[in-house]
């Protein structure tokens, strides 16, 4: 079968956007990639979205969107998978070039929080828990992180003070990425000072609330994806070359052990098979950081760190600038911004960026493959994607 | 490529089932579809849904049902495209096998209606209209096709009296079908004297409020399709031939001609050239018949009957038994149900069975070609699929 190719992306800067619309939103993003495609157009639209029908009274969105940015008439839907609806977005998309339905797929994702009010936001996301087991006891999506980390905390004797530096070099990264929600360095007393939230989640340790959308332009065979790249003058290539995805059970309880993710070992192992890629062969990581803790549980449960390890060697240093791989330049879901639905279409166009060499942030050092990794819920979902520069 | 096979299908009983949830309802579906596919389990779950955020108050709905049904851990996902969902995840789930990223995947729909009061899901299925330029002013889904049922009387000179013989033939065959939720005859008394719920449309010419879940699932390649059938004992294969999407605006205001539904006569032109088959082959079809209006403005899109005169044909008694194609036999969205999400992927299981000879309800004259028609909102989303006897 022929490969997968990301030729183009376009991302709104993130924010609090009362006077936007989702479909402004998108619409910006869309013809930001096909302009970075140079004008190449989608056959067909998929749209990653987590509220849209609670906080928006919107369904119908994929159709909504793609009339709204010119492309009445493609096929076009949305795909809900909690917090991880970009990155099932993409599996999706991926599928749909693949098979050969259509040549070139639109995959977005977009989110509108500042719709309604925050508590309303936040009751939205925390729709992403078992409303039957969960929901009903009134617990929040913080909330239950907020029992992870706890957890965690206990089992491998840290300190939540050993959990600053998560923030503070996300904060460090965003400040140079034009996209970010939260584009400015913090220090360390200003993340260990800041409010509780959920014992002992403090507000450095939560992604923001914010809007956004990012697109990216996928196609088949190598033919049409040179055509984009020569139309556009970049002579690099990156290839799609592996999307994944695996789920575990909605409700806490259920798991195993709370301090894996399963549905993320699950997810990279596969993802990594696919690709014909070893762990050691990734250059760059874009992980799903919506608090600290969950940043530093994907680090181990991809696979980059050891068990109970991911605090103490981040606090070191490691994961940064000339380490491999380099990790969340973008500034991650704590300060790029998490913009739900849309944050796994993030992920992608910014490892798309780093491998072309053309991302406007803090710079990787010319990565020839990158790992995407975006969560739903508790690790309910996790999508994963490896980008490979193609030679 | 690989042709796809439908090679198991499991259907419940559509109702109001206010002791049952979504889960409970979809496990069902699943079960009966591997049991159908002798013991055939998923690699992938696809889900139709259109309004679990808003009356489950429930996102991760896919990896929900996965682990409920005793799948944690696969890939799983929600697709929404309003009533059309169901289409649509058809769509996504065909390109999941094809494209090779799984080899079997169950293709399911549900959805729970009575989770809320009448009025809630009437709201809620308002939501695929375009929330800031159609709900905002207080319309409801059946208000929309209200409109353009009289536009379609006063352009084609039809007294809605001649509406009356969509309903009356389609609780007819419903009477035949285990899994309709009205399988039962009436009158064109009784449905002529049906209270006025939307005029022109009374309440006979509307699909109930009920809750259902339905599965087919598709592997990729004649002999996975063959080793299946030869399990269950079938000498017959199905192929799901082709399946294809497309889109309109969703406000009625910005479409060209209201009494043409442009994204089904889109999809079908597609589905059919994908197919390498032409209008007249098609032995047997389903059609989406949200109301009266609705079903015979499909038999006109699809191209039927020519435009404004599939009233008439339909009252002289065409497209019944021994007719080419013949339709509904299911008793239609009308009669055997209307559970949204769930709806295009009953149609593919009653088209699957029918081929396969073995529908439960009234029966077709052997097709060897079914075509299913599911559309979401006022035809905002067509889904098409051509099921095809494999010889």
């Amino acid at each position: 079968m022929e490969r997968v190719f990301v030729v183009g992306a376009g991302m709104t800067k993130i924010g609090r956007f009362y006077e936007r619309s989702a479909r402004d939103l998108f619409r910006e993003a869309l013809w930001k990639a096909i302009d970075d495609a140079g004008g190449l157009r989608p056959q067909a639209i998929v749209v990653g979205n987590m509220t849209s029908s609670v906080l928006m009274e919107q369904d119908s969105l994929g159709a909504l969107l793609a009339d709204y940015s010119g492309f009445r008439g493609l096929p076009a839907f949305k795909v809900e998978a909690a917090c991880g609806s970009g990155g099932a977005a993409v599996y999706a998309g991926y599928a749909l070039v693949k098979s050969g339905l259509v040549d070139v797929v639109a995959v977005g994702g977009v989110e509108k929080l500042t719709e309604g009010v925050t508590s309303e936001a936040t009751k939205a996301l925390a729709q992403a828990a078992d409303s039957e087991y969960e929901l009903i006891y009134g617990t929040t999506f913080t909330g239950l992180n907020a029992l992870v980390m706890r957890l965690y905390m206990e089992t491998f004797k840290y300190d939540r003070s050993d959990f600053a530096y998560w923030p503070l070099r996300m904060h460090e990264y965003a400040s140079y990425n034009p996209y970010a929600q939260l584009p400015r360095k913090t220090t360390l007393d200003a993340i260990l000072n800041s409010p509780l939230i959920a014992d002992p989640i403090r507000l450095f340790d939560a992604s923001p609330i914010g809007d956004g959308a990012a697109v990216v332009l996928l196609v088949r065979g190598e033919e049409r994806a040179r055509e984009v790249a020569k139309a556009v003058g970049k002579d690099i290539l990156v290839e799609l070359a592996s999307v994944s995805m695996a789920t575990d059970s909605v409700d806490l309880a259920s798991r195993r052990d709370l301090l894996t993710m399963e549905s993320t070992v699950k997810a990279t192992r596969e993802a990594l098979g696919k690709a014909g890629l070893e762990l050691k062969n990734i250059d760059y990581a874009e992980v799903h950081d919506a608090f600290s803790i969950t940043g530093l549980l994907a680090l181990e449960d991809i696979g980059f760190a050891p068990k109970g390890e991911a605090p103490r060697l981040w606090k070191e240093g490691r994961f940064g600038k000339g380490d491999k791989p380099e990790v969340n330049f973008s500034g991650g879901l704590k300060a790029r911004g998490h913009p739900v639905g849309a944050t796994g279409v993030y992920q992608v166009a910014e490892a798309f960026m780093q491998i072309r060499g053309d991302f406007p942030g803090f710079k990787a050092s010319s990565p020839e493959t990158a790992l995407t990794h975006n969560i739903g819920g508790v690790a309910t979902f996790t999508s994963i994607a490896i980008l490979k520069r193609y030679r």
